[in-house]
């Protein structure tokens, strides 16, 4: 197991990791890499990586639909990711084929950070077949 | 890695892609198969296969909680669409166990397209266990 | 293929099953367990196990997002526990790294149940690597 360890730098964005995976898979043919997120305020995405505010959108969406504030019991002052967390998801997988990442054209992986500046970390397994 | 390749038919929908799964998996006994939505605008989902009104409620309620409008940055007009693929998710899992899919009673797989009409695809990848 | 039997108690609760989970790899070195929930109106989710407080926040939340009676279709009264299903997702994988599960310091493994109080089955299938 390979860790990629992730410095988020506002309380909400998304963090292209998409070269540092394409990395971690560079010796593998045929398969599939299972990345995932320890934390319980943040999770993974795919989206798109060529227009920066389809991010921008989602981080604003997201925002609106489980604002900051909203009644919440938790004292901590993040129910909100932990919210986004369970609805985005933690684990993340991608088909590793022909010696490639097998992503659409368009698709881009990213970090979700939900609550922070923190640093964050993504386990990545590789099973090959 | 096998591709299925699907046409939809509406700007969203849910298509039935479960036969065509068991066609995948036909000659495996025992694994995961692995689904992959390539797009940035579509994802899949497992729901109920029987009253099609639950489909409708899902893309009903889904357009009212991210609405196809709602002063969105990114000028494509389908920033509803990649935050409902970002909520749903674009990969999914099936286990094969006995030579079939290990689906309930009342599960069928969906390709959801949220930015349709359009060509789609959906790859298959399987590790035997 | 192992199956976890749940019996829920609520209409709409988590519950941890992170325990058992852990029973189920004990013997496992590396590899991956994957989690799959064979219903339609219930699913997994991993967030924090400490504070249950936050259990609740998200519980309240998503009753606020998608509310049991909206003007749904489908006849059976359950059609907000179809959406949540879909959005949360009833497969999910953790990784399995020197003979222990690779969950963070805070995190759990939760079954959602949205339509109960019900009898449950968790579907259990690993991988080695």
């Amino acid at each position: 197991m390979e860790i990629l360890n992730i410095s988020t730098s506002k309380r909400e964005e998304l963090i292209d990791i998409t070269g540092r995976v394409k990395a971690v898979i560079k010796d593998v043919s045929e398969g599939i890499v299972f990345l995932y997120v320890p934390h319980t305020t943040a999770a993974l995405t795919c989206n798109e990586n060529a227009d920066p505010s389809v991010k921008s959108d989602i981080i604003k969406k997201m925002s609106s639909l489980v604002p900051e504030k909203d009644n919440y019991k938790h004292m901590e002052g993040n129910s909100d990711a932990h919210v986004k967390t369970s609805l985005f998801g933690g684990g993340e997988f991608f088909i590793i084929s022909g010696g490639g990442l097998m992503l659409g054209e368009w698709q881009g992986i990213y970090f979700a950070e939900f609550d922070g500046p923190r640093k964050r970390k993504v386990y990545c397994s590789i099973i090959k077949s």
